[in-house]
């Protein structure tokens, strides 16, 4: 199914929002443009329309390429396209980048109409329930009333459910893809260590770092470098770097001794100059702040009662992130108030990461599963 | 048993070695002194010595306190002591700060007779082997030809490991806790990933802060919280921060939110004006190395086939750092050389650090072990 084709060139398109949002943390966001790409065709009566959330570093780009020369096509174009598990010859397709992000959405370093200058530190704390408040602001202005599905993997899965929730109406099926309900300590951890370097670097400027033209470009690479070990399995990692060395022998010092330093390395150094910090901390603080169960004492099943859509909740085995388990409290929370919900744990090996990969049988999963889904609006 | 006497008031020795030690990468340190506490008595044939080897971060303070207003005793003071399970009734005890350590024995921030100036960017690279080699030194100069046991957790169990390969006829046990025939790929990760955050913070000055009068504080700190994520298991971390808030509700803003945020920011703080970072990089690359299997060919049972000494080889359950399955691999090469091994699992949540609590089945492990190690010399 790899080889089926690719929507193709696309172009992204700006949806500009002249009024305010209020926020999740009483934050007022005066006005906003979001950076969104479609693939395939909405149908007259605008119910084929599949909403894409991205994660902690993704973008509106997930499937086409915008130039004949680009080498690598969308984040997501494995999984979007005609003939593929979400096949753009039924579906519309939406993929936008997130409030607070570095890819064209209005973000902290956008221009502040208050100042004339740079947001940075001064951007608001957004949260998931502010992401989906924007997304239906979007679907709004496309003329879509109801979603056929949200789908997201990781923090785009908590957006996924998030919809079903806020807009229990607007959307017939929800995609909850290697999610969780909430962080773990653990993971609440790894962020903060994660922000933490960001933000001890000398050149973050308590977040105002584009004035001075520079970037926390130290900090940004460790916490990528960070990042990249929980994406991983330690058996995918042992599988593709093991104790390799990259010259053969040990040379006692501080270069490169092991292959595995080397990808960390590399992944660090092409993230800190291609991602905007202050999006980063963000992105890691929506991720800590998404507890729908919060304000029911912890009970997720109460959280949940809300919910009408129809649900996929696919976990990885290797996934030691937001691992299967947490699926599973997803899945418990959802039955109990009888909702429709199929859940598959799908054995694979490459960890976190496993729900960008086309492994084959995560891919028949989600095409048998949106092959389901009708196009038509629901009453 | 935490209640019986403590070994009391110790105070630490030094011993200076004037002869140089070739060091495995090839360099040579020219002299070097190391810093040491005892515990018990030796008896009389000097057959009665358990030598204790430290992890990353430890010393030679192992037990007893060094004034009577220490608020606490030294790290592994629950097993050191007179009726507890390494009871010092019986056994004469030594501990010592590794070389490259920052805590007395020659390290880093120590002064090169070459140049009159702190070592710093010069001083060599440690291994395993190294500390082993000048702990037999401690040996000899305690006039001990024959070790009764060697302890160590962790980095300290690869020490006991390799006592029993680069002298089998000097050590009757070793005492393997939580440990590793080497590192994985996501443990050389999380290591370079700390190393970087050190040697990235713009106060490292290549290795050569004493002279600067600063320290990569920053760094350290960071590198000192991701350690800690590694140390507990999700579980612990769980169970001891959840997702308790500080102050009950959010605030919208980078200042600590979660229990979890506190703990991580107070442990990183602390160390990063405790601990000398030249030391940190060296003890992490001495895990690294670390492979006794590597002229081998990986085959661990053939690199194994040297030793001569008995093992109690211990694991912990949460363990995810160095998990049973390692611990496992040591067993099983040990039993292709049909040595006489112990081994045991123990059930406990609280992951790594697990080896530095008093559980009471652990200790009651250790004890029936030690019990059993006689006091006389083997022939």
């Amino acid at each position: 199914m790899q080889d089926s084709p690719s929507v193709g060139l696309v172009a992204p398109q700006t949806a500009h929002f002249k009024d305010p949002l209020t926020l999740k943390s009483g934050e007022i966001l005066p006005q906003f443009d979001i950076v969104y790409e479609t693939y395939g065709t909405l149908n007259s009566s605008k119910s084929n329309a599949v909403l894409i959330c991205h994660a902690l570093s993704g973008n509106h780009h997930a499937a086409g390429k915008h130039a004949d020369t680009d080498k690598h096509p969308g984040w997501w174009d494995n999984l979007i396209g005609p003939g593929k598990p979400l096949d753009t010859n039924r579906f519309f397709v939406i993929a936008l980048n997130n409030l607070g992000g570095c890819h064209g959405s209005t973000g902290p370093a956008s221009i502040n109409p208050a100042t004339g200058k740079p947001w940075g530190s001064k951007f608001p704390m957004l949260t998931v329930e502010d992401w989906v408040a924007s997304q239906a602001g979007l679907a709004d202005h496309l003329g879509i009333e109801q979603l056929a599905a949200v789908v997201g993997g990781s923090l785009g899965g908590m957006q996924a459910l998030q919809w079903t929730l806020a807009y229990p109406d607007r959307v017939r099926h929800a995609l909850v893809i290697a999610s969780a309900p909430n962080l773990t300590a653990q993971n609440l951890a790894f962020n903060e260590v994660a922000r933490q370097a960001i933000m001890t670097d000398p050149e973050f400027y308590d977040g105002d770092y584009y004035e001075k033209e520079t970037v926390p470009r130290r900090g940004l690479r460790i916490a990528r470098m960070l990042g990249h070990i929980t994406y991983l399995s330690d058996d995918a990692m042992g599988a593709k770097f093991g104790r390799k060395l990259r010259d053969g022998n040990f040379k006692y010092n501080f270069d490169v001794e092991f292959e595995m330093e080397s990808y960390l390395r590399y992944q660090g150094d092409k993230f800190a100059t291609a991602f905007d910090a202050n999006s980063y901390l963000r992105m890691t603080k929506a991720l800590d702040y998404f507890d729908p169960a919060f304000t029911y004492h912890g009970d997720l099943s109460l959280a949940l009662a809300k919910a009408k859509a129809k649900f996929l909740v696919v976990s990885f085995t290797s996934d030691w992130r937001f691992s299967p388990a947490r699926s599973k409290e997803i899945v418990k929370a959802l039955l109990d108030n009888e909702l429709s919900v199929s859940y598959a744990e799908v054995t694979a090996a490459h960890g976190h990461d496993a729900f960008l990969m086309p492994d084959a049988h995560y891919h028949q999963i989600l095409r048998a599963y949106i092959n389901n889904i009708s196009t038509g609006a629901s009453a």
